[in-house]
């Protein structure tokens, strides 16, 4: 979709949308024939639901494709993520919930151990405790010309690098050698406005090496995945909408806060409290994006019936959605996660629209072979949001 | 579709295509779990068609977006119609079949009422009569420069105004302010080649005014909606085929003619008078576009009965389709007008395509649900003249 086009459609309403994304909710069968996690788990909410709405699958990006949450979230959130895209360090930096800012460059970093002759003998630093690694990551801040360097720790060796200066740009290649019996490499920069980027990267990637000498296992530092603050259009303004984002892990919150929705504090780690959060702040928004994350660890540990009881835990919650009485109900993934897989897939998303006005297929089950036979159809993740639109009368008649 | 590739692969051939597009087809059942109008119908012949078609519903523009006549009938038609556009002047001067010519520009025109401050009080001028209006009308045909002014009444209040001189843009905003309270704004060139019109249609209001003054409800004219002749390419052209247009409104009569179509004189005002001509003109066309307005009437009026009697007429009179063996029947819609809003919507259309070599579901009902199970799809409208060229065996295999 064009947003210009679409932004001229654009008028004036009261009704609200509500986008609830199961993280990694397609799946797969354990056995041939067998049923998915979602078609195995009783949800009477959401196939009551089903059957006054309408049904499809969504592609997150295009077909055959498997993608991270970054391109599987913009693609639900209206954007083509072919064409809009969130670097690596940058996920990494909202993922830690670090104060990015617009002039910014954010990349991917490991603690590794590098053996005596210089060579990467170990990426991940032997998966370093948290706690290690943020006493190693102290060691590093510093300033190279008017460059600020944050080295944050996200996760044991996994650290988020953000350079803040005048002049950053981003388009750099890595020092992450990406396997173990390599030199590290030299940062090089892929245009002209990224040449003082690369040099003071690699200044900071020799003093990093000289500060962290003797400090086993983790000797060094590798970087890659630069990026600079995205400058997405924002989704408010795209789709004429006051949006709000209810999020308990920060990848999430930090995705929406880059299309410009407001992230709303929830109270608590429950899905309950994620859903006490939409209630509490209906009144103030027309749109809702509310992220349940367990589905796709469930999926990523291949817990199968994990997967399905989470599904079953936010089917019960449901009704407290459907009391707020909104226009427009979706309830979609970014992805697929089958436990089958282990990991993310490229099977496409089983998605419901409730509108007043959907055309309800009246297939009174929300799984993926019944999103299979819905009137959506197979569609590109990105035509959810105008659809949402659509049914929430929220575009006027296109003339010419 | 890209034009050009596919005049590459047009193959003469003797065969013969129907496009019956019933105005405003697709529909909403008044209850959740009811029927729509189309599945309400009693409709034996085109159920029987249909389960000797594949099935489909078809997207106008884009999921989520309304559309107006002009880009769903483009759409119907072959044409994206993001990409080609009918000005709103054009389709008023069409509609009311004025003689169109290439270099003319059209605007779409309102009589209204202005108070003593000189401010819109109505924009409409209370609904003028016709006959007043076209009383109106001719006091403001007149030429400035060289360019001739002709004020057509389309209804009421609603005119076509078109200028026809040398070098004349339609690059020009209008002077309606589009709400009342406030003055007419004075018409602007967007580029330098509409500076010409837009000098001699300001000189034109100026003129207006001055002949109205005093002709309460309406003493004003305001113009919008500024166009020049689309200059579409032609379809007979794109797609290899003799075409016919079978229309009893002339708005479809013109936006017919706009693509190229042969538009066929029909004797009488019924439907079974198109069936007539479509019957007395079949040996000499390869392509007939069959039109049927009151679907969307009924629809716009809210009269859900109606809407299902017309339909239920249309079928009544398929007979006479078949016995003329046509190779390719397409049966659809412009776009949905479902009676339970009143009003065109942005759901797709359910769409039968009969060929001898179609591949036929076996679905034996045309309608909403039928159709979304059907192995078309969900598919852009522009889409569907490329299937029947190819169902019609008038593509040659691509290689390379």
């Amino acid at each position: 979709m064009d947003f210009k086009f679409l932004r001229e459609l654009l008028i004036p309403a009261e009704t609200k949308i509500v986008l609830i994304i199961m993280d990694g909710l397609g799946g797969l069968p354990l056995e041939p024939g067998g049923k998915t996690e979602l078609e195995t788990a009783r949800t009477p909410n959401l196939d009551a639901l089903a059957a006054q709405a309408t049904l499809g699958l969504t592609v997150p990006l295009a077909p055959g494709i498997t993608v991270e949450s970054g391109p599987g979230h913009l693609g639900i959130f209206g954007y083509d993520p072919m064409q809009y895209r969130i670097g690596r360090g940058v996920l990494e930096a909202v993922g830690i919930e670090f104060d990015l800012r617009p002039n910014d460059v954010a990349a991917r970093g490991n603690f590794c151990a590098l053996d005596a002759n210089g060579l990467v003998s170990d990426r991940r630093a032997g998966r370093i405790p948290t706690d290690a690694s943020k006493g190693l990551a102290k060691l590093l801040t510093m300033q190279i010309e008017d460059v600020e360097f944050f080295v944050e720790v996200v996760k044991e060796h996994r650290l988020a690098v953000i350079l803040r200066g005048a002049d950053l740009g981003a388009e750099l290649s890595g020092s992450d050698p990406l396997k173990n019996g390599k030199p590290p490499q030299t940062v090089r920069a892929r245009d002209a406005a990224s040449e003082k980027t690369a040099r003071v990267a690699n200044q900071f990637i020799a003093r990093a090496r000289a500060a962290l000498a003797g400090k086993m296992p983790a000797n060094m530092i590798l970087l890659r995945g630069f990026d600079c603050y995205p400058n997405l259009p924002p989704l408010p303004e795209i789709f004429g909408l006051r949006a709000a984002a209810i999020a308990l892990h920060p990848t999430y919150r930090g995705i929406a806060k880059l299309v410009g929705m407001h992230v709303l504090p929830v109270q608590g780690n429950t899905f309950a409290d994620e859903f006490a959060t939409l209630e509490k702040n209906w009144a103030d928004y027309d749109f809702f994006y509310l992220h349940i994350k367990d589905t796709d660890l469930a999926g990523e540990d291949g817990d199968f019936a994990r997967k399905v009881r989470i599904i079953e835990q936010v089917d019960a919650l449901l009704p407290r959605v459907l009391a707020l009485q909104p226009d427009v109900i979706i309830v979609s993934g970014d992805h697929s996660t089958p436990a089958k897989l282990k990991a993310h897939s490229w099977h496409p998303v089983p998605t419901l629209l409730y509108a007043a006005d959907a055309r309800a297929e009246g297939i009174a089950e929300y799984g993926e072979r019944a999103c299979a036979r819905g009137g959506l159809g197979v569609l590109p993740a990105k035509d959810v949001m105008p659809l949402a639109l659509g049914h929430a009368h929220r575009l006027e008649k296109f003339s010419a």
